[in-house]
C-alpha cells in the first residue's frame, strides 16, 4: 500500500444484491457527508458480481465476475462480503484477511458457525473484522454491546431479531388469523422466503442470538448450543389466550448469564404487554439488554432491507476510516471467538432453564379435571399463577389454560409427560416460555 | 507523562456526588471486565470532594478539596467532571484541555451553553472532551449518533429526555390526576426537585436537545435558539381527549431538518398511541432518530441515576482507553462547535414550524358555534381533522377539542388570534403541538 493515498479509504464489494447494491447506493448519495464524518473519502475501487449492474456501478473502477479477485487487489483496502452463503464468503474472507485487509460482512450465519476461526485468523493479521449489520440491520446494537455498554457486567439480552416472524406474530395477533394463511402473505409481500424455514424455526435468529451472546459474555461462538424453537406451532387462540392475560406472544432470543451457566435460547415467549418490547410489532427488530449498572435499555428499528443494512455496513466503513485517519492498524476491541469470561461460563441445556410458563390442556368437558390438573403441577411443586377456563361450546374437550410460576424446565417436562398420561387430557398440551425479564423497559 | 505507565489509564475525579460516586462503584465493581475490555486498568488517582467521603475512596491515592488541584496532577490522564454547575466546572475543564489532559463530563447545561468554546479549545490541544452521559443517562446515543448512524443524512430526532417530566405526565395519564398533585407526589419520590423548574419547563431537555442536534446536523450548539415551552398547563382533560383520540401527550425534545432551516424545540407533544414512544412510561428516557437510509431507530432506558450515567462516563473512559492501547492520541470524531453542514443551515424561529395542532376551545353551549369556529379556521386554509364536542354538564360553557392538519405556525397563531375575539370564546384556548413523525417504529 505505499504507492497509495492514505487519505482516502479504498472498497472492494463482493456481492451487489440487496445489501451490496445498498451499499453503493449509499456510499455514492451520502458521500459529501461521510467524507466530513470519516475524516477522508471512502470509495468504491471495484466490485464482483455474477450479473453486471452497470446503473449502480458507473462510479467504480473495476467489476469483476470473480469475488476472490478483490481479495488480491492491491488498491483494495477494506473488503466488503455481501453474497451471503458459506464457502465462497468464507473463502473471500479468509484470502482478504491473509491479504492484510479489513473485511465488513452482513453475514450472519458465516460468522455464527465459522466465526471462531475467522476472528482468530483477524487477529493474528492484525486487521478487523467487522459485522454492524450482521444483527438487527440498521440498529447499532452490536456497537452499543461492544462500547456502549461496555462498563456493564451483561446479565442478559432479549430480543426481536427476526422481521419475518416478528411480522407474522403481529398480523396473527392484528387480524386472529392463522400461522400458515399470514405466512402465505408474507410470503406475496416478499416478507418471506418461498421456504421460510430459516426465518419461522428461528435459525437466522439463533444466528444473530450467538453473536450477541459471544460478545455480551465474552464466550465463543456456539451456535450449535444455541436452543431453537419456532414459531409454526402457535395457534390464533393462544395469541387471545396471552392477551386476555395481559401478554403478546413474540419469538423472542434470549441470552442469560446465571450462576449455573449462560442460557442461550430462542423460542417464542409470553412478554408483559406493558413492556416497550411486546409493542414492537411488523418486520421490526428490538434488543432490550440488562447491564449492573446501567439497567435495561433498548435498542429498536428496522431488522432488514437494503438501505437500513447500508446503514449498518457503512458505519463499520467510517470506523474503519476513523481509525486509519488517526493512525490505528490494530484498534482494541473485545476479541470474538476467544473467551473472556471465567471459563467456567458453560451453557445450559434447555432442560435447566428456570422460567414460567403458559401451558393449553385440552380436556374433556367433566367434573373434576381442574382438580387433577392441579394435583399434577402441585406434586412437582409448580405453582399456578393464573387459570383460564371457559365454558365449551358443543364440544366435549375444552381448553384450560394455565400460567405457572418459575419452575425448572425438567421438572415442568416431567409434569407434562404425566398430564399426558390422563385420560381426561384429549390431546397435545401447547407449552410456552413466559420471560418475567428483571428491571425496567 | 513520560514517566508514567503506559498500560494504565488514570482518572481524576471532580465532585463525588451522584455520578462521580457512581462512577468510582463502577469502576471498583466492574474492574476486572473493564480491564480486559478496554485493553488496560483504569485506575483511579485523585478525587476532588468538599465532603471527604473515606468509605468510597478507600483505594484512591489522592484526595483533594480543590477540583483544580486534579487538572494540574501529571499523573491524571482525564479528568472526569461530575460536580456540575457553570463556573467552577468550566474552569476545571477548560484547565485540564490546556493542561493535555482529555475530559469526560455528565454537564449537559455547560456543554450546551458553552460548549462552542470548550470543543474548540479541547480540538487545538488535540485531546478529547467526551459527554455521553450528558444526554439520555445510561443510554447510548450519542455514540449512536456519532458512529452507529454516521453514515445517514440524519433528518429528524424526537425524544422524551427528561425523566421528570416524563413520570408526571405517565401518572397524570395513568391516575387522572393534575399537575400539581404529581408533581408533588415526585418530589416526595425524590424524582422532581424542590424547585422543579428547569425540568418541567423544559430547559434540561433543550440542553440535551442542544447536544444532540449539534451532533445530527454539524451545526454548532445554540441553547439560546432552542424553543422551549413546559408541561405545566396540561390538564387531565387535555391527556383523557388527547387518549380518546388515539394519542398520548409526551414531553419531546424536536430536532428537524427542513428545506428552510433546523428546528429546535421542546414542548408538550400528541404522539400517536401507537408509537413505541409513547410508550414509554415513568422516570425513562428515549430517542427514536430518523436517517435517510436506516430510517427510524429508538432508543430507550433509564435517563438518570448514578449507576445508570456512571454506565455512560465509564463508556467513554474505555473508549480512551482503547484509543490510548491503540496509539491514538487525536481520534477522528466529528467535532462539535464547529459547522460541518452547509452554512444555510439556519435555526427556524417557532412561527415558521409546520405541525398538526390539538386545540381545545371553551365556547358558550350555543347554536352555530362549531360553525363559528370552523369558519375561523377555514378562512386561514387550516383544515379539521378531527372534533370532539361533548354534551356540557350543568355549565353554560363546554370545551371544543378540534385536531388542525399540518399548518405553519404563524398561520395558526393568527387564527388563534381571531378566536379569542369571538364572543362565544370564553377563556384561553389550549394549544398543543402533534408530532406526525414520518417512517416507522
Amino acid at each position: 500500500m505505499s504507492e497509495k493515498n492514505k487519505e482516502i479509504l479504498t472498497v472492494g464489494i463482493c456481492g451487489l444484491g440487496t445489501v451490496g447494491g445498498g451499499t453503493l447506493s449509499l456510499l455514492e448519495q451520502n458521500a459529501a457527508l461521510i467524507t466530513v464524518r470519516a475524516g477522508c473519502p471512502i470509495r468504491v475501487a471495484h466490485v464482483a458480481t455474477r450479473t453486471p449492474k452497470p446503473h449502480l456501478c458507473g462510479q467504480v473502477a473495476q467489476t469483476s465476475l470473480d469475488p476472490l479477485a478483490i481479495t488480491a487487489d492491491p488498491e483494495v483496502d477494506v473488503v466488503v462480503e455481501t453474497m451471503g452463503g458459506f464457502d465462497v464468503a468464507f473463502e473471500v474472507i479468509k484470502r482478504s484477511i491473509s491479504n492484510g485487509k479489513h473485511v465488513v460482512t452482513a453475514n450472519k450465519a458465516l460468522i455464527a458457525e465459522r466465526g471462531n476461526e475467522l476472528f482468530a485468523l483477524a487477529s493474528a493479521n492484525e486487521v478487523t473484522l467487522a459485522f454492524e449489520s450482521a444483527v438487527g440491520g440498521g440498529i447499532p446494537i452490536i456497537k452499543a454491546l461492544r462500547e456502549g455498554l461496555a462498563a456493564n457486567d451483561i446479565e442478559w439480552l432479549a430480543g426481536i431479531i427476526n422481521g419475518t416472524g416478528n411480522f407474522i406474530l403481529s398480523e396473527m395477533s392484528a387480524k386472529q388469523s392463522g400461522f400458515s394463511e399470514v405466512l402465505q402473505q408474507a410470503q406475496e409481500l416478499g416478507y418471506a422466503e418461498a421456504d421460510p424455514t430459516f426465518d419461522v424455526e428461528g435459525i437466522d435468529a439463533a444466528h444473530k442470538l450467538t453473536i450477541m451472546s459471544a460478545i455480551a459474555f465474552g464466550i465463543p461462538l456456539q451456535f450449535e448450543r444455541t436452543y431453537t424453537e419456532g414459531i409454526s406451532g402457535i395457534s390464533p387462540a393462544d395469541i387471545s389466550f396471552a392477551e386476555e392475560l395481559g401478554y403478546r406472544i413474540k419469538h423472542l432470543g434470549i441470552a442469560r448469564k446465571t450462576a449455573r451457566g449462560v442460557e442461550m435460547r430462542v423460542h417464542p415467549t409470553l412478554v408483559s404487554n406493558s413492556r416497550l418490547l411486546a409493542n414492537v410489532n411488523g418486520v421490526g427488530n428490538a434488543v432490550m439488554v440488562q447491564g449492573n449498572f446501567v439497567g435495561s435499555t433498548l435498542y429498536s428499528g428496522p431488522g432488514a432491507g437494503a438501505e437500513a443494512t447500508a446503514s449498518a455496513v457503512v458505519a463499520d466503513l467510517i470506523d474503519l476510516a476513523r481509525d486509519r485517519m488517526a493512525g490505528v492498524t490494530n484498534p482494541v476491541r473485545p476479541a470474538l471467538g476467544t473467551t473472556q469470561a471465567d471459563s467456567s461460563l458453560d451453557v445450559l441445556p434447555i432442560e435447566q432453564i428456570e422460567v414460567g410458563y403458559y401451558l393449553k390442556i385440552p380436556v374433556l368437558d367433566k367434573l373434576g379435571v381442574m382438580a387433577k390438573l392441579s394435583a399434577v403441577l402441585q406434586e412437582r411443586g409448580i405453582s399456578i399463577e393464573a387459570i383460564i377456563q371457559k365454558e365449551s361450546e358443543n364440544s366435549e374437550t375444552l381448553p384450560v389454560v394455565i400460567l405457572t410460576r418459575v419452575v425448572r424446565e425438567y421438572e415442568l417436562n416431567a409434569a407434562l409427560d404425566e398430564l399426558a398420561g390422563l385420560d381426561e387430557v384429549t390431546g397435545p398440551v401447547t407449552r410456552i416460555r413466559i420471560e418475567p425479564f428483571d428491571g425496567e423497559a
